[in-house]
């Protein structure tokens, strides 16, 4: 059994670098605070008896040797980076999950066959560059070489940051890990939702990873005197398409049952009170964990759009921003967290990702599966991010369970 | 008849003052290019053989004797000031094809009944101070010391502007004219929207001045993370709700049959591609030429977004900017422009001013009378605003006639 004062103690921690006034953390990768955030990680694992080492993208691995050290690891982990006022759980507490079950499986004395790796990877959020998920993408072999050339604010690549951190970008594909060398991926990380609060659940079992579209609308009507130009047809108004294709938006992805659609950013021009707009900017963020279902409900959308653009006189364009494949969980790595739960008398209760996480880098590579603990009030990326104690010990106890299982 | 030329030429000539780059005028209310444009409005009015005087409110009149000097006056007129630049027609046109039908009347020894008074009032646009209609309040008695203690982009109140161009703001209440010492107004304006274009006629008969009733409508949901948030009452999306109300906004207008709605501006936050927004600000600006028809359509669309925020669970609150009278055009003025109209064979064809206008400040004094003359595509407060040679004498020939009725 876990032992949930020290994941408890460790996470605090943890949250003591990077902190910033106000509460919460920022710890962007490759700084100092992601490099102390690190070396932390590094002596639990030592506390955890695991071999510990550093690949060439900065991750921190812990090793727990297996019966077979040929055979292929499992892998558990997350990140230990955060965005600016990040929260102390959104991370942390997946590495440290994962360091808390190696260490309970050492000190119950339990052999596994297959060895288990405990990650600690750099750069999830991507607060830095824009990217996010190096370290994951490095482990994957994804990591590209304009992946490296990406600038921060102030104009250093990720290739610069990287040295300046005492790492090699030039063997960054030394990371990447062969096909069959990872039996499976477990991650645990807060939901950052409020599903598990509304159905009073402290745990879920993750489905799949949603993959998002992300989409920009530019609608272009004619602008006028909104006193001199009457309804009907002498009217182009933007604003009001566009509020037909938000509602569109909303009704479609409601109608998908699985999939979420958000316009999340609406600029209204010329945006005078007594002046019809001429024209209206807006994104939209299509996300679902089947890419079939999320690809249809994109083109349900662009027909309404274009019919109800055609029908208003409005000129409709429409750019493609991000498009990402989701990561479906499936196979050996949700079935032992489903059964992990079961074991420990918890509802494998399956709900959908729809944040992006480390396991869909990881995707093409083995199995993954994720666990998502209760997250208050569903506040992430925030200071007032918050699971309980009790929660992350659950939530802990699972992962143990699940790397037994799969570890053999 | 009246001679087209010489209208087209006075307008292009005062389309010279105030000219700012790249076409187009400025003339804000109480400056140089003001009173350079209404002393060359008066020097028209000399040659026209009126006799000219100026009103403690800066209003230029100038008066064709009747057979009856002490009968009430006969009035038409418009402005001459501008906003940043606009264009040559809105507020010239009325003022010069009012001297121009006044030195018809003269030109043909015709003797009217009642005097003949044509004004080209200060400040209609309100592009200085940002209340407008200074000239006509005062005429009508309307003018409050609020109203003169309003202040310009520079901290300067209309009460200093008023003494910097000469006036005595202690006496703009001798500008007011006494009830029945006016017996009807009538003004010819271009139209600024496309009716008229779509409808192929040179000009048209107003109906009434709508009132605009101004609304600020804030709407707060919660923001959350848009992949982490399923659809359905987890959600609570403000921009979501705001599409909801612009489209109620729309619809309740059309089906008026009168009415206009729109919502000009849409502030969304916080404005994240992957954020639900938590709150949405937008305004909406309802006009019709009945009053209560407006605020049955205010009403409607009260319900509409308490019972849309009701079922999403959304905070509404609602402000009013703004809440104008409309001005019906009605009795005598109206009446001899279509008798006028007639007369010369043009439709009296009826439609609504959805931009407001000096007759509106009058419509308690006597019953006013417009003439619209069409726009080029509707455009106006524009360099391009455009009117031809042939429509702006037409309307002015309309005028002269409707002044020949109307002073008997």
């Amino acid at each position: 059994m876990v032992d949930a004062d020290r994941l408890w103690r460790r996470l605090g921690e943890l949250a003591e670098i990077g902190r910033v006034e106000g509460g919460g953390v920022t710890r962007l990768s490759f700084t100092d605070e992601e490099r102390v955030a690190r070396d932390l990680v590094a002596s639990y694992m030592q506390e955890a008896g695991l071999e510990v080492r550093e690949d060439a993208a900065g991750n921190v691995i812990g090793r727990l040797e297996g019966r077979d050290p040929d055979a292929p690891v499992v892998l558990a982990g997350s990140h230990v980076d955060s965005v600016r006022s990040g929260g102390d759980f959104d991370g942390p507490l997946g590495v440290l999950a994962a360091v808390e079950a190696a260490q309970t499986t050492r000190e119950e004395g339990v052999e596994t066959g297959r060895p288990v790796e405990v990650v600690a990877f750099t750069d999830e959020e991507g607060a830095r560059f824009g990217l996010g998920m190096i370290g994951s993408r490095a482990l994957a072999g994804l990591l590209t070489p304009d992946d490296l050339s990406r600038e921060d604010e102030n104009g250093v690549t990720v290739a610069e940051a990287m040295r300046e951190a005492g790492l090699d970008p030039e063997r960054v594909g030394e990371a990447a890990r062969g096909p069959d060398s990872v039996h499976a991926y477990v991650e645990l990380h807060i939901e950052q939702g409020r599903v598990l609060e509304q159905r009073d659940l402290p745990v879920g079992v993750v489905t799949g990873i949603a993959g998002p579209v992300w989409l920009r609308f530019v609608l272009r009507g004619e602008a006028g005197h909104a006193g001199a130009t009457p309804m009907g047809p002498l009217r182009r108004d933007a604003l009001a398409a566009a509020a037909a294709v938000v509602g569109a938006v909303e009704r479609e992805a409601e109608r998908s049952g699985t999939s979420v659609g958000t316009v999340g950013r609406m600029e209204v021009e010329p945006g005078g009170v007594n002046v019809i707009p001429g024209r209206a900017t807006f994104t939209v963020d299509l996300r679902d964990i089947d890419g079939d279902v999320r690809d249809r409900l994109e083109a349900r959308i662009a027909d309404e759009a274009a019919r109800v653009c055609e029908q208003r006189g409005v000129r409709l364009e429409t750019e493609t921003l991000q498009r990402l494949p989701p990561a479906p969980c499936f196979g050996a790595a949700r079935d032992a967290i489903e059964a992990a739960c079961e074991g420990l008398g918890f509802q494998p209760f399956g709900l959908p990702s729809g944040a992006g996480h480390d396991g869909m880098q990881l995707s093409g590579l083995c199995p993954i599966g994720m666990i998502f603990v209760r997250s208050r009030d569903g506040v992430s990326h925030n200071p007032a991010e918050w699971s309980s104690k009790e929660d992350c010990a659950a939530g802990a106890e699972i992962l143990y369970h699940t790397l037994l299982r799969l570890a053999g």
